[in-house]
């Protein structure tokens, strides 16, 4: 027979069974976490018509669509999370109530250049509340909640969430009357960290052409440092100038105030002047989330404020606040710097049951009470030799091993062993699934994160 | 601005918040009962190389394929997780090990002619076993265990699994020497259900010529009727005049035999001797599901024993055996047959606070109390009227709201009100959250079907 050699495309992450489990464990910590803040889960289809996918798309992030014919039908593979949700809220508006939380993690698709760490097929996991019209400064402010209670309940604890506020930014260019210059002036600012404060300086003047007046405020204002309350009291020196950046700052004052009332940690959180998110989408609050000890990395959730999520598809003001976590690349990243707690379970059951009598019925009711109990039993039955089997249980690590041989039978007993002590027990087949259960429970404790 | 109509695909399932709740529901019982089987979940890449995927593939299922390039590759979007299983185990076989036992859950694209109830996009909900090289009879007499399992734990019950082997079939043909037409006289026996067995018997000998001893032999055969027990003895008049039907009545037995240590009950599972299941692949065992109260929607759970999981990609032989659950079209015919149990919480919180102090600072307090408590908690700080909060709360059938006005934030306490029965107590903070815990999971007792 001609045969074809088995790959997966490049770009692609395909796992192998005890990664994949780890992965489905953090997955689920995002979808608990998300679930906790009143947000709903959304399953879109991955293929849209291109005309409603592309309505607002153009130059860099086109060229990346996977878009193909069907028939007569031009359509696209999403390529994020955020048009399908504009869509959907158009599409359903009617039968929506504002507002509107909803989280979907799901694949999205991009023709990127294949490299290390960069994929084509990657989760993406979001959440976004959308309003009606109007939407409270208070969902601005529970974003940080969210951020900090995922990432600890993955096990993190060495991140800080950045915030800015886009009408801080604003204003502070009206205030220059430079802000029709605004989004080539953030352009320049974003390399700050890359670049250093000096050379920004420079390209604003050289490139720009900014005088140097304007050129010294701003690298003056880009280099407000301290704890929060020390920015936002260098924040108010410039009070009283701009409508916008008054607005901004008390939307910022709003988030830092309640920042205790949501539990995040002050440490946990700084307001950083330097950041902007992109250019014309956002209109407040702005985040961005590094790892402390990856800053290489760069931002593993990220989003903000926005004022007009589906203006493509609808007349309806529907503003919106939305973070997104890049799933895939988080979960490579992590790999990749052996943060992953390897303690935990990754076997595909909790315990493996080896008929040693010829009449297996014995060893298959037990499994089936196993299961009733709530534990994973696997029934391993090829006759091969008990090494062998042993061997197998030790490949797929898993935690247990249970031996039904005719004395067990007899005395209606199972004999118990674990695999990581080597202890072995006789126990009475009633109380085996909970004598498991217990254990198993025990080892399935601890985040799937360890730093 | 140039508006875009939003619209979904046709074809494309795009559930409303409250049936995607419903639909998950179902998606993680399905989840979880494969893991009590020691299936372990794999997620692999919806676009694969269209010459991988359709390295068998042709006829229909080629003409559906949703195939495209991008750049050089000419890619295809998978249309079931058989053929990506197959390409896996071939891939990753050093690293697997044997039995290797994988659920997988995840869409899969066929572009059918659209109409109502048929889906271009819908999940697949597959478990497999893969031996290397052999693989024992028990794994064969445990999926009718789990098909029982998993449809009992949805909350069906009116339901059956029925079973054939097709060495029987094929043995049997071979005793009337037609077995070189076998797979033409199987795909005139499977529309017995809905032609009557004269109809096939005229058919086997007006279209295939077939002899009248034959064919009287043929309509007798798919006419054995009655209790397991009188099908295994009728199928045993056959017995001892061919191997391969020998061994398949053998293997029968051992299905049927092991069903009470499985816990399947008896009038759950019906030996079928039409069954066939398609023509070239299964070769043992094959399994089909019925909703006895709509047989109209044909098989809900189908799969079998087959050869060779993976032989246009290695080799090696790979014996497997499998089931498919079509879970969108499964959904979709629970809810069109009004199936689904609305009784179950489908909101996207348990409990909906309300602020009625200035200082938000106590809400969101309390709000952090409940989501460590697991308490699904929103906030609502919208500026509305009190009454159109309530509105809100009705709509999205949020189960609970809390007040906290100034009374209560002296008192330490919060007012909660269960928006079902009207009921309204007012408890300290520090009791609110195991309060409401305790009566939220009372409202999530019960499965997510109810006949």
């Amino acid at each position: 027979m001609e045969r074809v050699k088995a790959r997966t495309l490049s770009g692609f992450m395909e796992l192998l069974p005890q990664k994949q489990k780890q992965f489905d464990r953090v997955r689920e910590i995002l979808e608990k976490t998300y679930s906790l803040y009143g947000f709903t889960g959304l399953d879109t289809p991955v293929i849209e018509s291109s005309e409603v996918l592309l309505a607002k798309a153009g130059g860099e992030t086109e060229k990346q669509i996977y878009r193909f014919t069907k028939g007569d039908s031009d359509l696209s593979l999403r390529f994020d999370l955020t048009v399908p949700l504009a869509k959907y809220v158009a599409l359903h508006y009617n039968e929506l109530s504002f507002p509107f939380r909803r989280y979907q993690i799901g694949k999205v698709y991009r023709g990127e250049r294949a490299q290390r760490g960069r994929f084509r097929e990657f989760y993406q996991a979001d959440i976004d509340v959308i309003g009606d019209g109007k939407l409270d400064i208070i969902n601005e402010a529970e974003i940080p909640a969210i951020i900090y209670q995922t990432f600890t309940a993955l096990g993190l604890n060495r991140f800080r969430i950045r915030i800015n506020n886009r009408k801080i930014l604003n204003g502070f260019y009206a205030i220059l009357h430079w802000d029709h210059r605004a989004a080539d002036i953030m352009r320049v600012v974003d390399k700050l960290e890359k670049i250093g404060a000096e050379k920004v300086g420079l390209m604003l003047h050289d490139d720009l052409g900014l005088d140097q007046d304007a050129v010294g405020e701003i690298v003056k204002f880009i280099s407000i440092r301290g704890s929060n309350q020390e920015v936002l009291d260098a924040l108010r020196e410039y009070q009283g100038q701009n409508e916008t950046f008054d607005l901004g700052l008390s939307e910022l004052e709003t988030v830092a105030k309640y920042l205790d009332a949501f539990g995040v940690p002050q440490d946990h959180f700084a307001i950083d002047l330097t950041i902007a998110r992109g250019l014309d989408y956002y209109t407040g609050t702005v985040y961005e989330t590094v790892l402390l000890d990856h800053p290489e990395v760069g931002s593993v959730c990220s989003g903000g404020r926005y004022d007009n999520l589906a203006e493509y598809y609808t007349e309806k003001q529907l503003p919106g606040v939305g973070i997104s976590i890049g799933l895939t690349r988080l979960f490579y990243v992590l790999e990749e710097q052996g943060l992953l707690n390897d303690d935990l379970p990754t076997a595909p059951a909790d315990v493996l049951i080896l008929p040693m009598t010829e009449d297996l019925s014995p060893a298959i009711a037990f499994a089936t009470l196993c299961r009733a109990a709530g534990v994973r039993a696997q029934l391993y039955t090829e006759p091969k030799k008990f090494k062998a089997k042993m061997n197998y249980a030790d490949k797929l690590s898993l935690p247990f091993v249970a031996f039904l041989g005719d004395d067990e039978v007899q005395k209606g007993a199972v004999s118990l062993k674990d695999m990581v002590s080597g202890e072995q027990v006789q126990v009475s087949l009633s109380e085996a699934p909970g004598w498991l259960k217990v254990r198993v429970d025990a080892k399935n404790q601890g985040a799937p994160i360890r730093e």
